[in-house]
C-alpha cells in the first residue's frame, strides 16, 4: 500500500493548536488513512451536505453559510470526480482533506461545517452509506448469478448425472437439480444481506465525538435526507460500533464459502476423468511449460479467494475484541479489510455469472459415471419396502446384492433378474424400471426432489425471485 | 473428549451387509459421534415421531407400525431421560443408537422407521430443532441482561463519569448512558438472532440422502408438526447446508465481542486507579500467593471466552470451504464447535446478568476522573460557536487555553476567567456554566445524547422491549 | 462440558480470608478449571516434587517437611492413578485440589509447599511439561506415518499415474513420488516441532506471581531436575507468556493442513471415476439409506478436523491480543483448545498411519488416466528444444499439435508421426519414446525428480530419518 | 487494488497456441497477478540469471544464448529500477512480463530462458528469495526495538511501579523489569524467525511444473548462486508448498500479538488516572472536535494491526486446506496477505522503536499507584514464613490484615505495628522494611527477578545479543 508522502506537517492539522511539537514524519505516515479512505469521498460529501442543510435549518449556522458550504462541496465533488482534487497535500484523512479544500474555496463558512459533529460520527456515517450501496450492488450480482443458474437448470432439467455423498456415487440426480442447489445457497445470501442492510442503514451522525452535541440538532432530518431507516439510539455506541462491517463480512464469508463449493465442483468436473462440464476456453488459462494445459483458473481463484474473506472476518472480530468505549484508533483498521471483502465478493460473483451462463454440460460423461457405483441401489431397497419388506431388511438384502455385483465386476443394475432374486424373492421383473437412472430421478417427485418436473418448477420460481 | 469403547463391532451397523471386513477398532472410535451427538437425543426422537406419523398418514407404513413406533420412541425417550439408556453399546451415532433400541423394543416396526429418510436429512433436522431452542434460550438471557443494564441505567442516569475516546478523557457522560451503550449492542444481537432463527427454522427432512425419496411423503405435514416455518427447497442443498450453524456462530461471535468490550471496561474500572465500580466479592476470586488480591475473574474469563467463539467461527467456515455436494463426513465436525459456542454464550450471559445487577458505581471516583483531562473543552468551543466564532477557530482558541492549563498544572475548567479571556475575548462569565460537568451532560439533550433525561427515557424504552 | 457441582464453597479456597462474602455458586462454576486441568495432575505433582526438593536443599523448608511433602505427593499420585482421588470436592483447579489433599495427608508440611511460588508460574510449568511430552509423542506418530509412506513409495516407485496441476493432467509421475510429497510435508512438521520444543522447554518456576520471590531459590536446580533446557529470563513475561502454546498450535495447524491435502486426494482417488487407490473396507463406513455405499470417512474426518485446529489457533491468538502484563484470568482459556489440538493431531496421525499402510494402488486405473490429457506434451516440447528449437517456439508447436489431437478425439501420444511432423519438421521417429509415460518419468532423473530410481533413493533416505 | 487494463489479449500469452478463443477480458483481469507480483521483479531476475547460467554451464543452452540472456536481463533490471519498464502491456504476471521484455530485447535467446523450468517453481523461488530478505530486515528491526528497550531498562532499572495481575495491583516491580518483559517476547520472535528462515531458504527451482525436468540440470549450482541452504527434495511438494509463507505469518502474528500487549499498556499508562508514561506529542494526534485531546494513535493502530495479521494467517491456512497436489491457481492468493503481513510488521516495529526510545516514565505517578493496593502483602507473608509460619497460614493472616486495612481505608503498609501484630504475633518491627516498595523489589534478587541489579544485568545481556 503506497502511503503518499505529505507535503506539509501538522501545523495545518485541524487539532494542532495544543501540541508542543509537530507530528513525527513516520507517525504521520503510519497514522494517515488517506491512501484508502479517499474511497469514501463521495459519501463524505453527501453526509456533509445533509449535515450542513440541517445545521442551517436548525439555525446553528446561517442560511448564507449553509449556501456557501453547499456551493463549495459541489465544487469539491466535481474536483474529485474529474481527478483534479489534490490528494497529496498531507491531509490526515478524507474528512480533513475535504474540509481543508472546502475552506480554501469558501473561507470562513467552511470552518463552520464541523459544528456539532466529529470525525467519529462522520466516518461511521460515510462507511454505512458506502456499504449500503455496495450491498445493493452485491445483491444485484447475486440475483444475476441465480438467474443464470436457473436458466441453465431449466434447460438441463432432465440431464441425469451421479449425485455424490462422500464423493462416492450415491443416487442419480439431474444436472438442473444440482445447479439449483447452488442457487439455493445464493438465495440465502441475498436474504442475509437484506437483513444486514437494515442494520447498516442506521444514522450515527449526531453522536458527535461520543456524547452527543450541545447544539439543537435534528437527527431525523439528516436520516431522512440520507435515506437511513433509523437513528443510532446511543451516542457512545454509535461511534464505536462496527457490527455492521463484521456482520457484512460474515455474510460475505458465507457467500464466498458457497462459491468455493461451486468452484470445487467445477474443477472436479473439468478433470478429464469426470468431464461433466466444459468450461469455455475464454475462462481458462494455460501453462508456461505444458503445452496441453487448459486450466480452470477462474474457479480455482474463487475457491482461493474465499479464504481471504474468511481471514478478513477473523481479523475484524479480533480487531474489536476488548476495545473499551468509545472510539479508538484501532477502528481505522476496519476499512481495508471491508473494502477488500467487497471487491473480492463482487469480482467473484461477476466472474461466476459469466461462467455459469457459459457452462456446457456433457450428458454422456455424466451418464457413464452414473451407471457406475450402483446409483440405484436405494431405489431397489425402496421397491422392496413397497413390497412389504421393512426398510432395514431391504437395505441389507440390496447390500448383499451390491457385494455380488462388485464381485462380478458389474453395476447392480446390470445383474440379471434371477441373480437379483437370490437376495430377495420379492424382486420381480418390475424392479428393472426402478433400477434405471430415469426411473430413479422421476420417482423423486416431491417438493425439493430431483425429478425433472420439480426442477423446472423450482427454476421458474427462482427466476421470478431473481428478477423481481 | 472421552470416546466410549464400543462393545461390539460393525456386524450391527445399519449398513454393514456389503462390507468384506469389520470396521477397524481405531476407525470405529475415530469416526463415532455418539460421545457428543447424544446431546441431540430428544430432538432426534421428536423428529422421528413426526416422520413416523407422516409415514402412517401417507400410507407408507401401516397405522399399526406407526403406533408401535410411537410407543417405542416414547419408551426410548423415557429411558434416556431417566439415565437408563445404554449408550455404551458401540453405536455409531445417536440416530443408530435410538433406532437400534427402538427395534429391540418394538421389533419389525422399528426397522420401518428409516423408510424415506437418511441420516443426512435426519441429523440436519435434529440440529436445527436443537439450535432453534437454544436461540430462544439465548434471546431470553440477552433480554435479561439488557433489563439488568436498563434498571441500573435508570437508577444512575445522572451519575457523571468521564467518557473516553482513545482511552483519553473526552467528554463527560453519565454512567447510565454508558450502561445503555452496552445494552444497545446486545439489542442488535437479539435482532440478528431473530433473523438467524428464521433461516434455522427450515425443514430438511424429505431430502433423504440427497435426492429426495421415491415415497409419497408430505413434507408440509412434518414441518407443521415440528414448528418449522419453511421447507428446504433443494434436497442436495438441504443435506449439505450448514449455513445456519455458521450464521449462528457469527451472531454468537458478535455477542461475545460485545461482552468482551463490556468486560474490558469492568476490568479497567476495577483497577484502583479508576475505582469507578465495585464488583461484589462473590463474583471475584483471590490469589494463591498474594493475600490482598481480589480479581475480576468473571469479566476476564468472558473476555477470554470471546476468542474461543471467534475460533469456532473461523473453524466452521474453513470446514465448509470447498466441499463438493452433497453431504461429506467433514460435516460431523460441525457439532462440537456449535455446542461449545452455545454453552459459552449462555454461560457468559448468565454470569454477566448477575454481575450487571450487582455492580456498584462509585460516583466520587468517577467525578474526580472527569475533573481531570479538560473534559469540557468541547463545551467551551461550542460556547464560542454560539457567540459567532467559526467552529474551527473556536477549537483552536480552546486548544491554546488547554495548553496553558497544562502548563499551569490545572484543568481547563479551573482557569480563571481573565486567563480564559486571553484566548478569546468572547468568553464571558456565562462560560463558567458550560465548563461544569453537569452543564456539559445536560446540554446533550437530543435523542441518543448523554443528558440524564434522555438516558431515563432510553432506559424505559429498552426495558419495555426487553420484557416484551 | 460438564462442570462438577462443588460440595463446598470458598471458605476453603486458599485465598479466601480477605473476602467479605462467599463466592457465588454460578461464579464458582464459571471460573473453575478443574473439569479440564485435571489432565495436568501428573505434571503438577512432578513440578511440586522438584520445587519441594529445591526448597529443602536451599533451606527454605526443613528436610523433614521436604520428606513429608515428597511422601504425601507420592500418595496423591497413586490416588489419582488408581482413580481414588476425590475430584468432586469443589476445588478451584488441579493445583488447589492437589495441595488440599496433600495437606489432608501430611498436615502442616503441605501448607509450606506453596512457599516461593504462585499458581501463575506453577500452571505455566505444568503446561510446558505436558506439552513437551505430547510433542515427543506427536513426533513419533509423524515418524511412523512417514515410514509407512516411504515403505509404500519404495514398493510402488515405478507405478505411473497422472500428475495434476489445477486438477488437470499435467505430466506423468510415479505413485511413489506422490507419496513422498506427502512425506516431505510431514518432515517439515517434524522439524518445526523440534524447534518449537526448544521454546516449550523453558522453566517458568521461580517467577512466582510475577516479580520473582524473596526466598533464596535455585531455579537451575529445578530446571535440571525437570529436564528444562533453559530458565525463563523475565518473571513478568514468564507467567503471562503463552507463545509456546500458540507456536505449537501453528505447527499443528500446518500438520493438519498437510493431512487435509493428503485426505483430499484419497477422497478423490476413491471416487470410481479415478479409482486410483482402494481403501480397505475396515477404514470405511456405509450409509443408513444407500445400500451400496462405502465411504472414505477417515480421510473426510481428517480433512474436516484440520478446520478445527485452524480455529483453535485463531482463537488462541485472539485470546492473547492486547492483554496487559502479567497474568490475567483470560489465560485459563488456553487449555481446552490446546488439549483438543493435541488430541486431534494425534488421532489423525494414528488413523492415517494405519490407512497409509493399507492403501492399495490400482496401476491400471492410474495408467488409463495418464493416457488421457496429453500428459507427455512437455516431453515433446523438450525433445524439440534438444533439436535446437527455442523452448517458447517448441511450446507453441506442441500446443498446436494438442489442439489437433483434441479435434481428432485422441491423445497427443496417439497422433501418427506424419501428423506430428506437420507441427514441426524436427519431430522424428525417436519422438515416440519421449511420448511414452515410462520415457517421461524416467527422464526426470535429477534430485527431487519423479524417476523411479530417484524415488527409491529418496524413500530410503526418508526411512532412515524416520527410524532414527 | 487497481487492476491494470491490459492493452492486448492472450494472443501474446506464453501458452495461447492451443486455445480456440481469446481469454475473456473480465477473466484476464480477474486472473492477472501483475498488479501485486511486480513486487517480485528483482527476485525474478536474480532467479532467472542463476537459472540461465546453470543452463549454459550444463550445456542446455549455448554460451552465446546465456550471455544474451544475461545482458538482456541486466537491461530489464535497469528499466524496472528506473521506472521505465512498461507494466501496462497486459502481461499475466511478473514472470511473463519480464520474459516478454527480454525476448523483445535479445530475440530468440529470450525464448530459451524458460527451458527446464515452469512458472510453478519460478514463483516459489522468487517468493522465497523475497521473504528471506524481508526476514532479515524484520530481524534487524526487532533487534533495534529490543536495544531501545534495553537502554531504557538500564536507565530506569530502579524506578518502582505497581506490577499487575488481573489488572489489580499485585507486587511492586521496576519499570526496567517491565520493559524487559516486552524485550523477552521480542527475543523469542527473533529466534522463531531464525528457525523459519532455514525452512524458507530452500530452492524449489528444478521442480519445473511438478515432476522435474528431462534436461540435465544442476540444482546444487543454482542453490549455491542464490544462497539457498538446501534443495527441495520432492518436486510435487516443491511447487505446491506454501508452508514457508504460513510459518512466517504465524511468526508475524506472534510478534504482532506481542506488540499489541505492549501497545495496550502504553495506552493504559497514558490515561491520566495512570499517567505512568508520557508519549511525546510527536507520536500523538488530536481530535477534530475536542480541543484538549492528545491521543496515543500509534499504539492504538499497532494494537489494531495485530488483528489484520491474525486474519492473514487464518486466511492462508484456509487457502491451503484440502488442495490436491500439485500447484493450483488458489496459490496465487498467497501473495497479497504475505506482502501485507511483511509491511504491517515492519511498519509497526519501526514505529515502536522510535516510540520506545522516546517514552518518558513518570516515577511519581508510578509510586503513588504502587502505594495503593497492598502491593507488599506477599512480602509480609514471606516474612512470616521466614519466622516459621507455614505459607498457607501466613497468607491467611496477611489476608485478614488486608481486610482490616481496607476497612480502615488505608494501605496495608500504613497499618501501625500494634494493629499488624493482631494478625500474627510473629510480626515484629523488622516487618516494616519488607513492607516498603524498595525492600520488596530488592528482595527478588534471583535470575529473572525484578531487583534493580538483576534488571541491569539482564539489560546488558539483551543489548549484547541485540547488537551482535
Amino acid at each position: 500500500m503506497a502511503i503518499p508522502t505529505s507535503k506539509r506537517r501538522n501545523k495545518s492539522r485541524p487539532w494542532s493548536a495544543r501540541f508542543a511539537e509537530p507530528v513525527d514524519a513516520l507517525t504521520q505516515r503510519f497514522t494517515s488513512s488517506l491512501a484508502f479512505d479517499r474511497r469514501l469521498a463521495q459519501q463524505d460529501i453527501a453526509g456533509s451536505l445533509a449535515h450542513a442543510r440541517m445545521l442551517a435549518a436548525c439555525g446553528v449556522i446561517s442560511a448564507r453559510d449553509g449556501a456557501a458550504i453547499e456551493r463549495g462541496l459541489g465544487k469539491v465533488r466535481a474536483e474529485i470526480a474529474s481527478g483534479k482534487f489534490d490528494w497529496s497535500a498531507g491531509d490526515e484523512d478524507v474528512h480533513s482533506a475535504i474540509e481543508r479544500r472546502l475552506t480554501e474555496l469558501v473561507g470562513e463558512a467552511g470552518k463552520r461545517l464541523h459544528t456539532a459533529r466529529s470525525r467519529n460520527d462522520q466516518v461511521a456515517t460515510d462507511l454505512r452509506l458506502w456499504l449500503r450501496a455496495e450491498i445493493d450492488a452485491i445483491d444485484g450480482l447475486l440475483a444475476a448469478l441465480i438467474a443464470a443458474l436457473a436458466v441453465q437448470a431449466a434447460r438441463h432439467a432432465a440431464v441425469v448425472m451421479p449425485g455424490f455423498t462422500h464423493l462416492q456415487v450415491a443416487q442419480p440426480v439431474t444436472f438442473g437439480h444440482h445447479l439449483l442447489a447452488w442457487a439455493a445457497m445464493l438465495e440465502r445470501d441475498r436474504a442475509r444481506l437484506a437483513d444486514c442492510r437494515r442494520r447498516v442503514n442506521v444514522l450515527p451522525l449526531g453522536a458527535a465525538a461520543l456524547a452527543g452535541t450541545s447544539f439543537p440538532i435534528d437527527r431525523a432530518a439528516v436520516a431522512r435526507e440520507l435515506g437511513f431507516e433509523a437513528i443510532a439510539e446511543n451516542s457512545l455506541d454509535a461511534v464505536s460500533d462496527r457490527d455492521f462491517a463484521i456482520e457484512f463480512a460474515a455474510c460475505a464469508a458465507l457467500a464466498m464459502m458457497h462459491l468455493s463449493r461451486f468452484a470445487e465442483e467445477l474443477i472436479l468436473w473439468s478433470n478429464p476423468r469426470f468431464g461433466f462440464v466444459t468450461i469455455p476456453d475464454r475462462f481458462c488459462t494455460g501453462s508456461s511449460i505444458m503445452p496441453q494445459k487448459k486450466n480452470p483458473d477462474v474457479p480455482e481463484l474463487v475457491r482461493g479467494k474465499s479464504a481471504r474473506v474468511f481471514g478478513h472476518l477473523a481479523g475484524l472480530l479480533a480487531l474489536m475484541k476488548g476495545q473499551p468505549l468509545a472510539y479508538n484508533k484501532d477502528n481505522q483498521e476496519d476499512k481495508e479489510p471491508l473494502f477488500d471483502t467487497v471487491d473480492t465478493v463482487k469480482g467473484a460473483l461477476e466472474a461466476f455469472a459469466a461462467l455459469a451462463a457459459g457452462l456446457k454440460p456433457q450428458p454422456k460423461a455424466m451418464r457413464a459415471a452414473a451407471l457406475e457405483g450402483h446409483a440405484t441401489a436405494t431405489d431397489l431397497a425402496d421397491y422392496l419396502v413397497r413390497k412389504g419388506v421393512p426398510f432395514r431388511d431391504a437395505h441389507a438384502a440390496v447390500a448383499r446384492a451390491v457385494k455380488a455385483a462388485d464381485a462380478a465386476g458389474c453395476d447392480l443394475a446390470a445383474l440379471p433378474l434371477n441373480v437379483l432374486k437370490r437376495f430377495s424373492p420379492k424382486i420381480g421383473a418390475d424392479a428393472r424400471r426402478v433400477l434405471t437412472l430415469e426411473g430413479s430421478v422421476a420417482s423423486r417427485a416431491h417438493a425439493g426432489g430431483t425429478a425433472p418436473a420439480q426442477v423446472r418448477a423450482a427454476a421458474k420460481k427462482l427466476l421470478q425471485r431473481a428478477r423481481r
